[in-house]
Order: C-alpha cells, then structure tokens, then sequence
C-alpha cells in the first residue's frame, strides 16, 4: 500500500509521526510540483498544504489512488477534481488551535492598541493610550462548531461577562440565528467563525452591524463574506464600532482599500491556520488516518465517500477501493 | 468620617459603587491638583490614579487623616510621604485582570506577527507569515504571586505543553528562583512578572537569558530592570531570542533605543494596568476598603500601619487614629 505523504524524507518521517503502520509504504510529496515517483501505484494521497490544487492536475494518471487527504478544512475547491470512485477526506480539526488562538491574539490586540504600539514601534514613540479589556465584556460566538468551542475554552481565563454561542442549528446552551436580532444589542465582541454558506453571507450585514452597542469590536476569522465590508467600513469609520480581521472581503485587500487605515481596524492576512500548531495537529490526523487505512478501520473527517464503495465494494477499473477504507 | 474619593460627584459615586456606608461622607478628589474642600477633615483618602504623588505635597494640612488608599500596586514613591500616623493600603489585585491580559496578548501578537502586520496595514500590504503558538509551548511564569496566577489561569485554554512556575519562596508546585539554571533551557516562552528588589534585579542577565532555547520569547510585564537591556539586544538582534515588553530599561524607551527596530521586538508602552478592566475592581476595593473602615473591620492590603495604633491607639495631636482603623 503505497502513500503520497507530505514528508520530505524517511528521517523527517520518522521523526514527526514515528513511522509507519505495517504493509505501508510511502513516497514523498512534499508540493504540487513535487510528487511521489509512482503515481500509477499511490492509493492514499495526502495533499501537500499550501500548494493549492496543482497537485490534482495530474489526477488521471494516479490510478490506484483510493483516499485523498486535505490538509485543509474546506475542500471546495477539491472536491470537483476528486474521481467519482476516490475518498475525499478534509483536515477538520487541525487548524482549530490555530486559529482559535488568532481569535483571540486580534481580540486582545485591537483591545489594548498594540497594532497602534506596533507602528509607534517604527518611529520610536512610546505614546500609552488607555485600553479596552476583554474582561467584563460580554462575549458572543457566532458559529459553535470546533474552533467556536477553542475559542470559547481559551477565553475561559479572561473574566469576561458571559458567553452567548450562535449556531445555525439551536441546541443546548446554543442559540439560533434567527435570535441574533435580539442578541446582538447586548454583544460587546462578537467572534465570527461560521462557515461561509449562502444562509451565512453577509450575516453581519449593515442592519446586523447596526444592532451592535457602541464601542463593541467584530473579530472575523471565518471568511470575509460573512461581513458586509462596505457596511464595516461605515460602522468603524465613525468610530461606532470596531474590527480585529483575519479574513476579509476581497482578499487579499488590495492596497488602497479603505479598511487598511481606519483607527480601531485591526487586520491580519489570513494566517489563522499558518502557525506552528498546524503541523503537529496535521502530523497526528495523518497517523491515525494512516493507521485506520491499514488496519481496514473506518477513516476519519470522510466528507465524500468514493462511489464504488456504495456500489458494494465492486473493485472498479481504474480506481479500486479496498475492503478497509469502506466506511 | 470624611473619605476624598476618585469620583466626580454624587452621580458618578452612586454609578460606580452605589452609595456609601452610613456615617460616611466624601469630597471628590480626582487628581494630583483637584482635591476635596475640607483638607483639614479628611480622614481617608483614596489617591487619584495615574496623579503621581502631587497630591500629598499638602499631605501637612490634612491634620484628620488615618488612611491612604493607593489604587497602584506599587507604592515606594508614597511611602515616604505618608506621616508615621497615617496607614498606608496599596491597591494589591486591581490591576491583576488587566495586566495578566497584557502578558497573553503580547506573547500572542510576537508569536503571530500581528506587530508586522499592523506595520504592513499603513502600506496595505498584504504579506502572511508563518507564526507560533503558544499551543504546545513550555512556559515559564517568573513571579508567582496574584498576577502569576492570573497569567496562568489565562492560559488554561491555550494547549500550552506545560506551565513551570518560579518564586522566590519555593512552595507546593512552585519551584525556586535558585532552580532558574535547570528550568529556562525548558522553557520556550518566559512571563517575567516578579516585583523588582535588589535580589530580581537583573535576574535575566546575559548568562540567564543564554540558557533560554533558541527561539524562546522572554515576556517582560513587570518592570524593566529585571531584564539586561544589553543583553536582551544582543540575544534579539541576532535573532535568537524573541521578546515582548509593556516594560523596558530604560523607560520610557527612548527614541533611536536598539529594541524599538529590531524584528521580533513587540513593545507596548507600560500599559500593562492601563485598561477598561481597572475602574470597576478599583471601584471594588474602594467600596469595601469604605464599608470595612465603617464598620470598624481590618483593611485590606495595609502596608503600613499608622504607628499611634501600634503605640496603642494614643490619639495623637494632629493625626489621631479611630479604634476601627486598627486592623
């Protein structure tokens, strides 16, 4: 069983996730341009991150290839190249430290000025202003899904006032969308970390923005579009409102964009995932899905199962599917 | 019994702590030069923050006085100008929310460059990097007492790899400032937070700050003589340390120091305590520091005790002591 493993050699294997399970092989593929030397025999292919989807474009040749592997959350943008008979499995999980921490690193940082401390650095001015403390503040996360939950259990510390969590789907302790007209009047900061559906888009829209209590800050790490910019550049510019943003709308923002300089705007270039945790967590969920594979187990985070398995296991040409990567 | 109190007028009084203790009456004293109108009948007198110390230069004429409240941590430049019969309380545990929120935020903003990237927002310039958690990090919390503590209840949901707590009195879990040579090559990220006295002075001097591993970041929040400035330039400057200061040595920093410029320097200007956090735990204080002076209870956070009450609670010309300000 041969793997396509985002490692540069046997050493680095070892290394990070300590070798590998019997009756596996593998290949580095380290880029989208640096693939395995076999692809006619690769069967568990872990896309290589941060390459994009260069490495599909060679798809048709990889025909023993039975379960891709993103090392990414979203997938959208490879699920269209994935062969009907493959099994498309995404990276769910591992970049919620990161990017929960992101969160919570522009939340503190918007708060207490250090993007302003950071420019001041550059001329030499040491120029204290006064703060905005997250402690006290009532909390609410739009999106209760994983990184909700990081974001929630690092917050824990803080003292703040309470924690209202949104979700699409009410539960226990979470509240609909359909309540956010009531609840965001009483949002001092508002974490934005709902995936980006059509029900999502511009959620925070002018009239939502609106509903938020003066001074209160919008912290998006999700994706940009669940913002309405024009509108965030309204409530910010006058100084209502303020923003700490990992994504935005377009992006990148193109210089010249009036988000870049308006006081109280904090913004990162979409690096909640591009931290050191990333690989470890990355490393972990390649072992384990490696190890399932091999012991015929079901795979984890399995966002599309290849078809032929639903056909009944039926060894199709081309494209076979074993026994154990069924699930 | 009169107390001169930070609050504008009776409105702001009744806002923040919602009335006084029967038999009190207070005078609004806001700053170093805006104190109350009966100097010779004040008997408690809560210093206005951030004055410094002007307003005890008349500290002669106030003949009635028992008590100063501080609503600093500190209090060397007070003590000395507080007359023998006069007790002392420092404002021990207001600032602890703010200034343990400071520490996260700059380790979190050095670690994932939000430095460079609120210097890259004037340009706009949309340039990622790669950054580092704190998830997974060996921390080390020098200074152990409440700010420590708050420091590391902050980090509870971090997914730090573990939390090495140094004092100068070693106790359960606490290790000792003697053990500093076996811990700091374990620690990747350093909280400096101890109060400054002869024994800390310096207590990251060169030799220290070179057993730290390659690539540790030193967290300085406590004040700036406990790290060698000269050392810490020139472990940073090669690149092989990180460091985020709210403190430095000299301070204020001046224009064209070293460490304004140099790539993996964060530094915020000593706003550690400086924050929406502080009024409503200084209200706190004041409200039952008023309520235990009252009710003849102890004080909180005494740090010098008027000696006429440890000559016996003599009432003494000039500045007479209650029974109840004993403590």
């Amino acid at each position: 069983m041969l793997a396509w493993l985002p490692f540069a050699d046997a050493d680095d294997l070892q290394a990070r996730i300590g070798g590998l399970p019997d009756g596996v092989e593998f290949e580095p593929a380290t880029s989208g341009t640096e693939l395995g030397a076999s692809p006619d025999k690769v069967e568990f292919f872990v896309l290589p991150y941060l390459s994009g989807t260069a490495a599909l474009d060679r798809i048709d040749e990889f025909t023993s290839l039975q379960v891709v592997q993103t090392q990414t959350a979203g997938y959208e943008d490879v699920l269209a190249r994935i062969p009907d008979s493959v099994t498309l499995c995404n990276g769910a999980g591992i970049h919620d430290a990161s990017t929960a921490e992101i969160a919570i690193a522009l939340a503190l940082a918007n708060g207490r000025h250090l993007d302003d401390f950071a420019r001041n650095q550059t001329s030499g001015s040491w120029a204290p202003q006064w703060g905005t403390s997250i402690a006290d503040k009532r909390v609410l996360i739009l999106g209760y899904g994983q990184i909700g939950k990081a974001i929630e259990a690092r917050l824990a510390g803080f003292e703040v006032a309470s924690i209202t969590r949104v979700a699409r789907t009410p539960r226990d302790g979470v509240r609909p969308v359909s309540e956010l007209p009531e609840l965001l009047p009483e949002a001092d900061v508002v974490f934005v970390i709902a995936p980006h559906t059509p029900q999502t888009d511009k959620i925070l829209d002018a009239a939502a923005l609106a509903l938020l209590p003066d001074g209160a800050l919008v912290v998006n790490v999700a994706r940009g579009k669940l913002v309405d910019t024009d509108a965030l550049v309204a409530e910010t510019s006058s100084g209502r409102l303020r923003a700490a943003l990992d994504v935005t709308d377009p992006e990148p923002l193109p210089a010249g964009h009036p988000l870049w300089t308006i006081p109280g705007v904090t913004i990162s270039p979409h690096i909640g995932g591009a931290s050191s945790a990333f690989q470890p967590r990355a490393d972990k969920l390649i072992k384990a899905q490696l190890t399932a594979w091999a012991a015929g187990e079901p795979l984890a985070h399995v966002v599309k199962e290849g078809h032929s398995v639903k056909e009944g296991n039926v060894v199709k040409e081309g494209h076979s599917v074993k026994e154990g990567t069924r699930r």
